[in-house]
């Protein structure tokens, strides 16, 4: 087995630009670390069997649930725990780490036109 | 079922000072999301069943393999897979994050005096 390499963030994140789309830059124990730009609304889903680690690395985001709302800065993070619904805001664009099973579709109960399928490896 | 509260990187780093001992900070998935200080050299181990993601959140720190060394500053990060051999050395305090399995023990297979069988939650 070779070792691995190390991986950048700051140079991952310098690699793309869309918003909404999540890339896959690690798999390790069934889950992956994705990395994600956004500005606006997401739509609002659960995810039935999946917990999900949302963790700004830059810019911020408000994370609604039905009952409030978090806010998160850089250096910040949250678990939404399966079965919670939840939606993703941020008024400017925000760069932010996921971590999550592999199995794990954006759009979760709500699969539309924000949905990403099969997340590209960069 | 509650809504979670966030977590803020800085402010738990700066909640505890010990070296080579893992806090753990969040749980998803079965996995752990923990928060560890170190300085020095650690034991050289493997895990049997664990894949383990480090990511730098302040400082840095060299992964030395049996075959080649990766340094590792702030915002990069670096897997090791199950298997295979490792040792984390740091000329200065390091913080950084792990992603890991529950079950994983820090020292792996070469359990000794740095061994934290039950990390303590803060």
């Amino acid at each position: 087995m070779t070792t691995p390499d190390k991986i950048n963030l700051a140079e991952k994140f310098g690699g793309f630009s869309a918003h909404w789309s999540p890339k896959i830059v690690a798999a390790l124990n069934g889950q992956h670390v994705k990395l994600v730009k956004f500005r606006g609304e997401f739509v609002w889903h659960h995810h039935e069997n999946e917990d999900e680690l949302f963790l700004v690395v830059q810019g911020s985001f408000r994370m609604e649930f039905r009952d409030r709302t978090v806010e998160l800065n850089a250096g910040e993070m949250i678990v939404v725990p399966r079965g919670v619904e939840h939606r993703p805001v941020a008024d400017e664009e925000v760069s932010v780490m996921l971590f999550e099973p592999a199995a794990t579709v954006n759009t979760g109960s709500n699969p539309g036109e924000k949905t990403v399928a099969a997340p590209e490896w960069i």
